[in-house]
């Protein structure tokens, strides 16, 4: 009845680039995963809450969390009344706009949430690397407590705990916006005209963990030439400068632990009474101390402490004040600081996170790598400011949930599914389709997954979809049975067993019967006998 | 450290025109409605698929499945590669994308799946309307079995009685587009020409259970002027026609059963002889033997029956064959054939289903309304060859997520959240946070919902948060309770009960303390003791 006109154009049956089907065994896995996540930020008191996939464009803001660069990546369109929209990239600009919306008291302060949800990037994908992926957050909204960054931060180390990786094989990394900020003061690049070298600095603090100190040098001063001839332009900052930061950039992530002697002993002049007391290695713990050392013993370059500049201290004290706590309540083995990460330094405004994975795996080329990152946060005091004007201190963490499911099938700690394939009843014959299909009712009703088979095909193509559904029994009644009052009930898994190489045929067989028939009245007694072994 | 002109300009914090928040009660509510869903499906042997949210557009097609006209109804928008892309509008369509690119023996045979998802529509909302929502939508692709499309229905049937909503309080209303086609043959209407005249006749038959047979005779007639004076455009079938039709058009929904007596008998002749046995009513049961008895009393009026072309003779087929089913396996007193429904009939290509709930609630104005349909489906053969070709015959069933949640607490159905809000440790001296922060994590690890307060003001303001959170306990320690190695816990369900009315100050008093203080070693206990009454 349709214009036939559309039956002569045929779209090709192709998924969006950049984009992915998710097939049952992820949809189980993933959903036990964030079950599991869920568990442990609702017992952390935090409550759910959700915001739309759309929002307005200018409520969204610039940038992207993890990116610095103005907000090309976003998809974004017009609705009927032109009104220009976007998909969401991120959960915490949405989060800042409801918040924003909501301050004539209809939500507690601090506002404690989470959510999970797909977040959408319009930029070119790779391996690995799609257009659509899920995040899930967590954010204290409306505290400026550093014990909320020090909260978030012990909650995703619980997170990880709770799905299955032991402490030493993660680490919650901090770090603090502000103390780059104190750096850039340090070393003179202020101003929007220094935007580009210091997202270069930025960059090259990025790289410590994957080049040597020359070359990080490099990247710092006059540019960087790689392997394949590619250049990289360099921060420009001069030789004296670079050879003072020389302290902090000889850092290694992940060595402090083994590091033999603290950096050189910072040397605490002026204001620096009031912290004086990091000296003691038992408020922040040994590790966390030796690593803030290297931050100290560079500022020793430049002839300063803690307190060269209001930015310095303000981030030196915060982070104090975030590790007594995580020390005191036992998370400094894994929470740690760590002066080489540089996270959405444009985006957060205080301490941030970036959780590692520690374990190693293999690439595609058979290499030994770290998986590395799988979710970060940090704080954003100017988020909600964006739109009211007044300050709302805010801070968060992202879990990048398929990468961190990613993450645990590699290592084997994704919870694979005790979901069993159906029971399928044969249609032996199509006349009778109300008596299998009554037969399932019967085994649905007893918690057994069941299904008649609904194409209409011959026996032989029956069989084949059970085998391919992965179905554990095949019921079978055809017109000899049927006159007896019986049904033929058929143990698919042996077959698998033997390919497998699990048990000989003989071995098999003699434990279970691969067939059996029964009268139609033990049916469902039967298949839970045979299900169970 | 940004371009300062970004904090300038102020957007507004606004939602978006059509979108919404939501909030932790209804997130729990819908996580429990899912849950009991998807527990019924995946008993039903179906499994778990997701498709993106983003399609080509051209993978979409031209039409939505509840509405007979082209997508200007969909959010569109172009790549960094000018690809136009496109949100999905329902889930039917990117399943059928999906199935269409992986027909190369990847899946089984039937391929019977379920999804739930956001979808998206580019629609001016209004009241209730939103323009993303959620849809639980089961499928069965690849099979022309009939009782595919009676298993989605009882499946349907099965879900609403899991959810609480007994027999009888709702129905799975069956028709078929097939019956119409010949219907259309019958009255003369055929042709593209006849397009909008088709569709005037199928939105007069969506009147049916609004208006009495007068008015619907005018709008397949002339044209009907309603009380406001607005006139709509009748479908211009000669008033000898539209007689032919009164038996038909007599049906008032949800009626059959009540109905005294049988309508004129159909004259079976032609080649009828294959379904005479319509004639027992045992085969389909009494209530769809005698709905089917007012179409075939139209067919009488053209003096012919169920053989007067192909198109209905191959709808009554099927139809017959899905209604023998369902009433042997015990569901034709929920599952009805029902002819004034109309459902996407320029979009499904045989059997269409509606779920409707039958119980009255109160519209806004308060007068007593029918809540009306919260699904509904049907079978779409042609929505894979779109892509490939050949014929792939399929047929589902989708839930409106957010208006069956409605209407679910609406009567009172919607499953309330258990989860209690968390105890608040007050934070009575800032110094000794860590110390707080223990107390916290002692009640999680006994799986106790528990924070610490995270703002940075005085008592008032903690008590106010631990209010407004809806807490059932505060812990507090100040100096003196920690010199004895005590804490205090305070009860704030007491306050509530008595605004509630629940009990008077005195019997609530008597049965439990409004506040003890115990020794710090006994929090845990006592905090459990308290939570439990």
């Amino acid at each position: 009845m349709n214009d036939s006109s559309k039956k002569t154009f045929k779209p090709k049956a192709r998924v969006a680039k950049g984009f992915r089907d998710i097939d049952a065994a992820e949809i189980r896995g993933i959903r036990a995963m964030l079950a599991t996540i869920q568990g442990v930020y609702e017992s952390y008191g935090f409550e759910p809450v959700e915001q739309p996939f759309i929002e307005y464009t200018e409520a969204l803001g610039k940038f992207l969390p993890d990116q610095d660069r103005p907000n090309a990546g976003v998809f974004s369109f017009q609705d009927d009344d032109d009104q220009w929209l976007s998909l969401r990239y991120d959960l915490t600009a949405p989060l800042a706009r409801y918040v924003a919306e909501n301050n004539q008291g209809q939500l507690p302060t601090p506002y404690r949430s989470y959510r999970q949800g797909w977040v959408f990037r319009n930029e070119k994908p790779g391996p690995g690397r799609f257009r659509q992926f899920m995040q899930f957050d967590a954010d204290t909204v409306g505290s400026a407590n550093p014990a909320a960054d020090a909260e978030v931060c012990m909650m995703a180390a619980d997170t990880m705990e709770a799905l299955g990786i032991p402490r030493g094989h993660f680490r919650i990394k901090l770090n603090s916006r502000k103390l780059f900020d104190g750096l850039i003061k340090l070393v003179g690049v202020e101003g929007s005209e220094n935007f580009e070298r210091r997202m270069r600095i930025f960059r090259a603090f990025d790289k410590m963990d994957k080049f040597e100190l020359p070359e990080i040098k490099k990247l710092l001063g006059e540019g960087r030439k790689d392997s394949s001839g590619d250049f990289t332009e360099g921060a420009g900052l001069s030789s004296e400068i670079i050879e003072k930061l020389v302290p902090l950039i000889s850092y290694m992530p992940g060595n402090v632990a083994i590091a033999t002697k603290k950096p050189t002993e910072p040397n605490f002049g002026g204001n620096s009474k009031d912290f004086s007391d990091l000296q003691d290695d038992q408020k922040i713990g040994t590790q966390n101390s030796l690593a803030l050392g290297y931050w100290a013993a560079m500022l020793h370059q430049f002839d300063c402490s803690w307190d060269c500049n209001e930015e310095t201290l303000v981030g030196y004290k915060s982070l104090v004040e975030m590790l007594t706590l995580i020390h005191q309540v036992g998370y400094s083995d894994c929470v740690v600081f760590d002066p080489s990460v540089v996270r959405g330094l444009e985006y957060y405004t205080g301490p941030v996170f970036e959780c590692e994975l520690l374990m190693d795996t293999k690439d595609e080329d058979g290499n030994t790598v770290r998986f590395g990152s799988v979710g970060g946060g940090g704080r954003y005091d100017d988020l909600v400011a964006r739109f009211t004007g007044a300050q709302v201190p805010a801070t968060g963490f992202s879990i990048g949930v398929s990468r961190l499911y990613s993450a645990l099938k590699l290592v084997g700690k994704a919870q694979t599914s005790n979901t069993l394939a159906p029971v399928v009843v044969l249609v032996m014959d199509k006349d009778r389709q109300g008596d299998y299909y009554a037969m399932v009712q019967k085994l649905r009703k007893e918690n057994i997954r069941a299904e008649m088979y609904m194409g209409m095909a011959g026996m032989k193509a029956q069989m084949k979809y059970a085998d391919k559904r992965g179905s554990p029994l095949v019921v079978i009644q055809g017109g000899d049975e049927k006159a007896a009052g019986q049904v033929t009930i058929k143990d698919l898994r042996l077959g698998s067993q033997l390919a497998a190489g699990i048990e000989t045929r003989e071995e098999y067989a003699s434990q279970r019967l691969a067939q059996v028939t029964v009268a139609e009245a033990d049916l469902v007694t039967e298949v839970k006998k045979m299900l169970q072994r």
